[in-house]
């Protein structure tokens, strides 16, 4: 029974669903317990996570084990019993929490810092400006030796910054962005280089793609990153499958990085089997090499010492943990990271937005019309189901995704803060909500596409060639 | 007592000493069956080719199962029968056979076929020379597809050479050269392009070196490739740590190698376990990727299905059956082989010369005092103990080494029967052996070492810049 659990679901009381989801999480810890194979854990999970949505649509308020429903009150500073099951890896975001993850416990889990006011404050002391909402939202929420980078800048050292991203296919969403619109504010306000790694091998290695289809994935991808409105004279853009073939350096830290990582680490860290094929089992040398300045000596005048900074989602720090640990073993600094949380699906904060799921996300190429279907139609709401009820309890802002994703895009704080109350008060409802995010996003992305139009191939081959950038290292 | 089989080893009689070699031999079969660890089976296969050296010392014959030693008769046609005790890979090389290798059994083990006088009177007619006495002598042995190299060359389609070497110390052994050697007389009889890799990487991951360093042995040992007269306008040399870099064919064949290749397929075919670093986990794939045309877009203007034919010695096949598989499921031609013997050490045919023990080799540096000193000194000898002895019975060319050095470097066939009769009588006795083949080498040395002052840093450069052949594709 518990194996279908979408079945009559919506016939079953709020009491019944509960010992649906207690009886499923039962069987999820079993199966742990006995270190069952992952693909049953796995979907275990999945049918553990379906049924606390189906609790949660049915009553209004989060799954919390061993509490039985209560009569429809809201249970707003919940938490999670389950945090155990959030899964975060660099292929899987996994939570059971409709407000995503719980970002403190991933913080003692992955061992990082969290960003707190003092840092905030202190960055803003050292720029001169307003610290981006993103850092004043907690959308970047944790780091590792961001003190140090800024230690070294008061110090007049300089440091350069590496984002990158996987070009899974030609378009990319909005979630996509949240990287690169931050690379650019810590380009501006700290006048550092920037290099941007386009892993079009790994997804060669990865997906069912040739190696053209992954290289010209790259090339378009490239083009909705220029058109963010990067300086040419100071960023470089590169796909490994190119540049490995034009840098000594690059290829030179790559095999550096793999003489000191065995199988037995990447298993632990990435969780790859002996079927796995040996370049997969290569490649996390591949994202870690950027980190050293080495690996563009066109740039950085062949220093290898100048330090990197990576502002990245936090699923992408396995990467970057093993980068840390490897360095003072080759005898390279280690890079400084800032981790942003996860973009959530429109449909919940439990998974990150995917590009091959279309309905998934609110993608850079859709149209206005487009952008309103999506969000009318799939937006995870936070409201109530009548009007009624909603002008009386009020929307939860917390798992509202129409809300989450106005936190990302909506810059203004005292627009954000009235709304978020007029929400919670009821005095907003659910429909109005998704026409200030639709009125959001489809000027931004209008903007975006008419941006993109002017990024010519010529333009992208000149972000794309290796070359000196306007800095003296 | 088996586990110290040094001590008092001279004073055991024949008897005695072949009951301990059974009884090594049996150890160390039941600790194969046993699936006992590898380290313990290598080292009882060690103490077992030393039992057996010292049993042919003292006996002057071959240990055979079941035969107990006859009255100092010597078996000249005996077969060992401990044949399931050669190890072959890229690392390691041992027989307890002392004439070496029984390598029609490695042609059936490997699934390779033999060169047999067709395929030599083939080769002879499509090429109109002779024969090389590498090849008339069984010097390269095995082959895998060479009948279609003739096939497409008799139908004036082109194809390329590729050999290589793991730059593993400054100074190379006259073994080193027997790969170059031949192929300089392939090129030269068939008018094709060369590439030579020079694994430097490799070096740098399996041994404790620097990137700097294993990259200074590659350009060194160029040098002495170079010394073999390879035409510059034919012939590209290239580094891995440096043409990686430079080449974006490169890097694309070796990542479709490495995602058509799993751990498993590794750890089968080479021995890798958990605790071997990424870099020599994806290794393979760097020496397969130069079998593929399309790694040289320089040279075949970008052309992706021009065979490969490869001649390297036979521990280095596991690299190439890897290749040959992995071939067709990449859409590129499969690579041909032709094989050679193992070069033997000084000291006996049961392993190969090592660049890392200076004593067990002739090197390129030598002087004709120390090639003197080595040969008389060090050489093994198939004579007798004394020379009434060596005079009545006659020496064993099967397992003496200056015999076999011969075979590879004098080249008049008709004076090298001529001292195989004359030392098999017992007419020639060793001094007068291990005379001829020091008046063989130091020439031969000498002159390699007077061509390779000639070879400049400015040669070096050129022969390893990525270039356009004098050949049309």
């Amino acid at each position: 029974m518990a194996d279908s659990p979408n079945c009559d679901l919506q016939s079953l009381s709020p009491l019944q669903l509960f010992e649906r989801v207690t009886e499923q999480g039962e069987k999820v810890r079993a199966l742990k317990a006995g270190k069952a194979p992952k693909d049953e854990i796995d979907a275990a999970v999945r049918i553990l996570l379906s049924l606390k949505v189906s609790y949660k649509t049915t009553t209004g308020q989060d799954y919390q084990a061993g509490l039985p429903p209560k009569d429809l009150e809201l249970i707003n500073n919940g938490t999670t019993k389950e945090e155990d099951e959030d899964l975060v890896d660099p292929w899987t975001v996994q939570t059971s929490n409709a407000k995503g993850m719980d970002y403190d416990k991933l913080i003692v889990r992955f061992g990082s810092s969290k960003i707190d006011t003092d840092l905030i404050n202190r960055i803003e002391r050292a720029t001169g400006r307003k610290p981006h909402h993103f850092l004043r939202r907690g959308i970047f929420f944790s780091h590792r030796d961001m003190d140090q980078i800024l230690d070294a800048y008061e110090n007049k050292k300089s440091f350069y910054l590496y984002t990158g991203r996987g070009p899974s296919s030609q378009a990319m969403h909005i979630g996509h962005l949240i990287p690169f619109v931050f690379a650019k504010w810590l380009q501006e306000v700290f006048d550092v280089p920037l290099v941007i790694q386009l892993t079009d091998d790994e997804k060669y290695l990865w997906k069912d793609m040739t190696i053209e289809k992954a290289y010209e994935y790259a090339k378009e991808n490239a083009k909705d990153i220029i058109a963010c409105g990067f300086d040419i004279n100071k960023t470089f853009i590169f796909s490994d499958l190119d540049y490995l073939g034009t840098s000594t350096g690059f290829y030179k830290n790559i095999v550096k990085v793999q003489k000191h990582v065995t199988f037995n680490q990447v298993k632990g860290i990435f969780g790859f089997t002996d079927s796995d094929c040996i370049g997969k089992i290569s490649f996390p040398a591949i994202q870690a090499a950027p980190s050293f300045s080495s690996s563009f000596p066109q740039i950085f005048n062949g220093k290898e010492n100048i330090q990197c900074l990576i502002p990245c989602g936090i699923d992408q720090d396995p990467y970057f943990r093993m980068t840390r640990d490897v360095a003072p073993r080759i005898g390279l600094p280690k890079p400084a990271l800032l981790h942003s949380v996860f973009f959530p699906a429109l449909q919940g904060a439990q998974t990150k937005m995917s590009a091959s799921d279309p309905n998934s996300s609110v993608f850079l190429t859709d149209t206005p019309k487009q952008i309103k279907t999506k969000i009318n139609k799939h937006a995870f709401s936070g409201g109530r189901d009548t009007i009624e009820e909603h002008r009386k309890y009020g929307g939860n802002c917390d798992v509202d995704v129409s809300f989450m994703y106005l936190t990302f895009f909506l810059e203004d704080d005292d627009r954000l803060e009235q709304l978020k109350q007029a929400y919670t008060s009821g005095e907003l409802l659910t429909g109005e909500l998704k026409k200030v995010l639709i009125e959001t996003l489809q000027p931004l992305i209008a903007a975006h596409q008419e941006k993109r139009k002017q990024v010519t191939d010529e333009m992208v081959k000149q972000f794309m060639t290796p070359r000196k950038l306007a800095f003296e290292f």
